[in-house]
C-alpha cells in the first residue's frame, strides 16, 4: 500500500511507502537499514541472480549472449502503477491520493563494482539510450505526469545496493519543486522570449571560468548558484525541453562527456559520493521553449543540516570557480580507449 | 569573504562561505572533515575554554559563578555583518550580493555530552529564552529579514561539534522556501479569514491519531504529510505568528513539552540524530493572523537522494499515525524532577 499525502502548507505532496522500510519497531531504527554490501552471490542484480528480483520489463542483450543492461520493477517500490489517481479528502487540510505511479531499476551492468565511467562509452550510451526508452515508455500512460530519472552512488548519496543501477520514477503528480522551476522559466520566456537555461549557457560559454569541458552537443560547468560543492551540469548545446526527445544518435557525445565529467569527479575527489538526476519538463511540455534539459550532479560531500532544512537554503563551501579550476588540474586516466568496445545494439523495449 | 548567489533558476539564494571548509584541494574532499569527537580538554564550548571562541555575545550566569548557557559568534560563519546587502549584476543571470547576516551560537550547558531532554526543565527554558532573546535583538538589525534558530544533534544530521548547541542565522534576504510557506498560508487566510495553521491543529485535536501528548499551552504531534519518518511538531494553542513575541512566562509549558518529546524520540529510537528548526514569520509579519509559529523536529533516520534530490519530494517509510503509536507507548525515564531545579535567572543579554 503506498499513498500520497498532500503538505498543505507547502503544496508538496510526500510519498508514503511503508513496505520500503521495517515497521516502527525498536530495532527498525536504531540504524538505518542497508543491504549495500551484498557479495555478488546475494546481489539481487548480478548475473546467475535474475530470480531474485521481479520479471524484467526490458533486456538489452550482449554479443556473448548475457545482457548488458537489465530493467526490472522496483522490489520495494515508492510508487505503484495498481493504485488509483482520485484524490481523497481526509478533512479541510488532509488531502491524500493512492500511490500511483512506477518505479523501475536499470541496472546498469553486469559487473557488480564497476564504476559507470569506467565503462566503455558505447555502455554509457547504451544506459542513457536504456533510460530515455523508459521514460518515453512510461509517458505512454497518461496518468503520469512527470519522470525523475537518477542514479545513486554511494552510501552517502542514499544508495541501498552496491551495484550499479539508476531509477525512474514515474508521479502522478508535477512535484512542487519542479512546477516551480518550470514557472521560474516560463515566466522569463513570457517576458524575454526566450529559454532562461540557453541565456545561462551563453552566458556561462563567454565568460568560461565555470566551464568545465564541452563537446559538439555538449557542455558541461558548474553552475553560478551552485548548491553544494562541485555541483556540476551537462546541458545540451541544440535546444529541447525534454530528455525523451533527444534524437538517438544525440547519445553518444552525451555519453563521452558524462564519461568524462564522472572521470574528473572520481579522480579529483577519491570516489565520492553522488546523485545524478535529469532535469526534465512534464507531460504535455516536450516542446516548448521556455526550458532546456540537463543533467545535475550534486556530489555529496557535506551534510545538509538545521539552517538548510529550516530556511531551504544551501550553504556552500567552495566557489564553483575554485570547483571547476581544481577539476580542470585533473588529469582522467582512460581505462578504455572507445575504439576496443563493441558497437553499441540497442534493441527495441518489450 | 562570504557572499550570496541567486540561482535565477529556483529563486533562491545559496550562501557561499568559503572559509567554512578547507580549501578544494585533494585531502579536503575525501571525507567529510569533522572535529565530532574532540575531548573536553579541545572543545570551544566547554568551560575554561572560552578563549578558543570569539567574545561573549551573551552569557547566562548560574548560581555558582559559571555559566549556565553562553552565547557567540560561529567562528566559521556562513554570513556576517560586516557584510554589504547591495546586489551586484555579474551578467543578465548572475547576480549576488554580500553575504550579510548573523551566526550565532548558543551553547546550551556546560556539560560536554548531556542531551537537551536530559537537563532540567528551567535549563531548557532558558536555552528557549537565550534563543528568543536573541532572535529579538538580531532582529534590532533593520537589513535582517529573517531568522533560522535551530539545533542539529548527531553526526547525520550535520554536527560538527558534539558539545550540546543551538544556532541562529540572521539572513538579509527571506529564503525563498519560507516565503512560499508564507505565501500559502496568507492565500489560505485570503481566501478563508483563519489561519491554515490553527485549522490543522484543529482538525489534529478533533482525531487525535497523530497527537503525541498536550499541555496547557502546547501541542506535540505528527503532521498528516510528514516528510520524514517521526517528524514531529510542538504547536501553540495560543494564535501567534512569531516565536519572537511569545510571553516568557509561556517558555516553561514549552520546555515541558519540548522535554517530553526529545525523551521520547530518544527512548524510542534509541538516540536518534535529529535537526531542530524554529519556522516563524519574517520581518514585519510578527501580528499577522495567517501563520502560527512551530518547531519542527525532524530525525535522520534516512538518507535523502536522487528522487528527493531531482524532484523535491520526500519519500517517507513510516506513517505518522504509526510513528505516533509506537512513540506513545515509550516509558520515558524522568532523570531530573522538576522541583529539584534551581528556579529560572534570566539576565538581560548585554
Amino acid at each position: 500500500m503506498s499513498e500520497l499525502r498532500f503538505d498543505v502548507t507547502t503544496a508538496d505532496w510526500v510519498a508514503f511507502a511503508p513496505s520500503r522500510a521495517l515497521r516502527p519497531h525498536h530495532e527498525a531504527f536504531r540504524a538505518v537499514p542497508t543491504d549495500g554490501n551484498l557479495s555478488t552471490a546475494h546481489c539481487p542484480f548480478c548475473p546467475g541472480n535474475e530470480a531474485f528480483t521481479p520479471p524484467d520489463i526490458y533486456v538489452a542483450q550482449g554479443a556473448n549472449g548475457g545482457w548488458r543492461v537489465r530493467v526490472v520493477p522496483n522490489k520495494f517500490p515508492a510508487l505503484r502503477i495498481e493504485e488509483d489517481t482520485r484524490r481523497i479528502e481526509d478533512g479541510p487540510a488532509f488531502h491524500r491520493m493512492g500511490g500511483c505511479g512506477a518505479h523501475e531499476v536499470i541496472v546498469e551492468s553486469p559487473e557488480h563494482t564497476v564504476f559507470l565511467a569506467q565503462q566503455p562509452v558505447d555502455q554509457i550510451e547504451l544506459v542513457l539510450r536504456t533510460v530515455q526508452r523508459r521514460h518515453q515508455d512510461l509517458m505512454g500512460d497518461r496518468r503520469f505526469q512527470a519522470i525523475i530519472a537518477f542514479k545513486n552512488h554511494g552510501p552517502a548519496a542514499g544508495t541501498s545496493l552496491e551495484h550499479p543501477h539508476w531509477q525512474l520514477i514515474a508521479t502522478p503528480i508535477v512535484p512542487r519543486m519542479l512546477r516551480q522551476k518550470h514557472q521560474v522559466a516560463e515566466e522569463y520566456f513570457d517576458r524575454s522570449g526566450g529559454c532562461l537555461y540557453c541565456v545561462i549557457l551563453d552566458e556561462e560559454l563567454r565568460s568560461g571560468t565555470r566551464v568545465l569541458a564541452a563537446n559538439d552537443g555538449y557542455v558541461a560547468l558548474l553552475p553560478y548558484a551552485s548548491h553544494v560543492p562541485f555541483e556540476t551540469w551537462i546541458m545540451p548545446k541544440r535546444h529541447r525541453a525534454s530528455f525523451a526527445v533527444v534524437e538517438p544518435t544525440e547519445l553518444r557525445p552525451l555519453a563521452e562527456l558524462l564519461r568524462l565529467v564522472l572521470l574528473k569527479l572520481y579522480t579529483a575527489l577519491d570516489n565520492p559520493a553522488f546523485n545524478l538526476t535529469i532535469d526534465t519538463v512534464s507531460r504535455g511540455d516536450e516542446d516548448k521553449e521556455y526550458f532546456l534539459w540537463h543533467i545535475r550532479i550534486l556530489p555529496r560531500l557535506t551534510t545538509p543540516a538545521g539552517f538548510e532544512l529550516g530556511s531551504g537554503m544551501s550553504i556552500n563551501t567552495v566557489l564553483p570557480e575554485d570547483a571547476r579550476a581544481f577539476l580542470s588540474e585533473v588529469a582522467t586516466t582512460e581505462n578504455h580507449a572507445v575504439g576496443r568496445t563493441e558497437p553499441a545494439k540497442v534493441p527495441v523495449p518489450a
